[in-house]
């Protein structure tokens, strides 16, 4: 039976990997669009698809029920639906797996699939496309991009790190300003820890708190050169003879030449997540210690940790607007019949911004990790280029006024839901 | 001579202790009461008392020349004119530094002596008051109550405390949000770290992010009450059974009923500030750190820092105008003969919220922390009660929208002053 003759039927979404300020608002974005394009259901997979294994999931008509829902969800940080760290098997390796999923999206009587993801999440959407056209599914599966990381291949970047970005701008600014009211006899050296495994887009993002009234971080490292912690000791001396207070901004997945985490040299612990990555945390402590002990000034270690994905207070309006038109685009392109694809922003232009939105082929995308090129590093390897600058300057305008309640911002929330998750 | 024959002269302001996201607009509220009143100079003393002493201070109508200039003010955080920890001897033992000072004083043709800080720099106002009277100069020295740590005795709150609990608060709600989208098998804590060494105010308000759509932190944790660890653990593990998401909120200053520091139990080094203080960080990873061992959960320690109290983009409006208000005051208080005295905050009403200044005796104030009463923590002393929440609520009401450029909030800049300082 051809789909014109049936008619449309469910849509079925889910979130993937880290949570970032923006990913709410894709899935804002596919909700509306699935709804203005005649689904009749919209179902939302609780902690993705291994919790769509388990057959968990929820009717996102009851949680988004009026336009003021909607915006709330594009102000709620976190991710609404949960999320998973599953990677898929290899199809030949657990055939049977994937004739259950394909089975729980038959009975709910699923059109269109989409996942809001990184890396990982790609991956998913490539391995069920391919499965469907093996195995002759009709069902569409199209990715949409999220990581704040904004390491994925393709797109010009990611919805989640323009607000990660300015959160990071934003605080970095005033902890540059917090270092100057201080008296420090021998000065004081603040490490800004700044997540990024091997990619140093949200690390290179501190230049941003640079401007004409700031200067800016002292130095940046990032995790795509590798970091020797005898020349960051010698950066951070010549720093203090000319300045008291020196601002230095790196990178958690920091390593020396031969792949040690400069993590590992502080830490007796080591953790693992379910990915099998290790969790890199310390980095900014150990380097304090060394600077410490070497130089005797004064240092202070700051991680930004969860908050530089979930500071949704301060989230860019670019981010969040194109957030929602990237999970609008994947629905449309899932609608329009297209499978095993991801949708990408490709900009137009850096000054006035413009960009649009494209669908490329997911399998030239999963598992690829897009570094920080070299040339928007400068030759030393201890700060960004001006191109730099330019490129991720458009990606903070504008903001996203919280609706506030009680001084607080509000959040998306129906009662006894957060139980379920 | 008596005053009005020789007519107004100058005035002095200076900032002490540690920066708050308000404590430029005090200084912006005593800059504008001092014109207004018809002053013809007002001093920045860079660095506070210790700066002066070596004679280092600006002219603040080079620095406030309009008035966006002061609105750019009012929305600097850190000290604008720098602080210092500096705490001046007993007259007795050093009778000849105050000669200096007032020599200095007399140089400038000071009138009004205005200091912006917590109970260190009251101590300041009350000695240089002291020296006053008794050595007969007419100079009025008056305090100007700043601190997040709001530990000042005799005032309702102090100016910089509403800010930080909105930020605090504010964050908290992020952070709980952030932790109900991953998947965890044995569960997460999340312990949060919160300034606050005797106090524990700051930790307290991390109830704010409790609301219609959040439950708030599980536990907090203030240095009030002795800590105990094994209580601790177990207080995790029966929330741990009936959640998967737990955040505890601790003041860096939580100790052991016999007085030791949990930060040092974790640390191998010892810090010490400019006042004996020990420095105390840490307590956060130490605690995830004994969780994991003992129940075997994930965790994650999270360190406010710096941030706290630097966060000028998340000020409370309230805040923001009763720290111009209290400037203002203070200026006047002096203009009007007051010396020895500080400027404190009266509430008159919870809801809705009023408040008006008083001027009282420096000498009631200064060296007096105000702890949380025990009756606004629960009696198993792991969280706050309702009336602290009606206590704490009016101060992060409304917003200080941030003057954005290209992005990022814009601060006050004179080019070539950060050098200076």
């Amino acid at each position: 039976m051809s789909k014109a003759k049936k008619g449309k039927r469910n849509v079925i979404v889910g979130q993937s990997g880290g949570p970032t300020a923006a990913i709410n608002s894709s899935l804002a974005g596919v909700f509306r669009t699935a709804k203005d394009r005649g689904y009749k259901k919209v179902y939302g997979m609780i902690h993705g698809i291994q919790g769509l294994l388990e057959g968990r999931y929820i009717d996102l008509s009851e949680h988004i029920q009026t336009g003021l829902d909607a915006e709330l969800l594009k102000r709620t940080p976190s991710a609404y639906l949960g999320t998973c760290r599953y990677k898929l098997p290899d199809i030949s390796d657990n055939k049977e797996l994937y004739d259950k999923i394909f089975k729980i999206l038959n009975d709910l009587e699923i059109d269109c699939f989409i996942y809001i993801g990184g890396n990982d999440s790609m991956d998913t959407i490539k391995k069920l496309s391919d499965y469907a056209i093996v195995f002759g599914s009709d069902i569409r599966f199209v990715g949409c991009p999220k990581t704040i990381d904004n390491d994925l291949a393709l797109t010009d970047h990611t919805p989640g790190y323009g607000s990660a970005a300015k959160y990071i701008g934003t605080s970095i600014k005033e902890i540059i300003r917090d270092g100057f009211c201080l008296e420090t006899p021998k000065g004081q050296v603040c490490v800004v820890e700044i997540m990024g495994r091997n990619a140093g887009w949200l690390t290179a993002s501190a230049v941003l708190s640079k401007g004409e009234d700031c200067d800016g971080p002292d130095a940046i490292y990032l995790p795509e050169i590798a970091f020797d912690v005898e020349k960051f000791v010698d950066k951070c001396k010549k720093l203090l003879e000319k300045k008291k207070s020196v601002v230095v901004a790196v990178s958690e997945g920091i390593h020396t030449a031969d792949g040690t985490y400069i993590s590992e040299m502080g830490n007796t612990t080591e953790y693992v997540d379910a990915f099998g990555h290790k969790q890199l945390t310390g980095t900014a402590r150990y380097l304090c210690d060394v600077l410490s002990k070497e130089i005797g000034c004064k240092t202070r270690a700051i991680e930004l940790s969860t908050l530089q994905r979930a500071a949704s207070h301060c989230a860019s309006r670019i981010d969040i607007l194109e957030a929602y038109e990237v999970g609008g685009a994947a629905m449309k392109a899932a609608d329009e019949g297209d499978s095993g694809k991801m949708v990408v922003i490709q900009r137009l232009s850096d000054d006035p911004y413009q960009a649009g939105t494209e669908v490329k082929d997911v399998h030239k995308i999963a598992n690829d990790e897009r570094l920080v090129p070299r040339e928007w590093i400068t030759e030393d390897g201890t700060y960004v280029t001006n191109e730099f600058i330019t490129y991720v300057r458009p990606l903070i305008q504008g903001d996203v006024a919280p609706i506030m309640v009680d001084g607080i911002p509000r959040h998306l929330y129906v009662p006894g839901y957060h139980e379920l998750l």
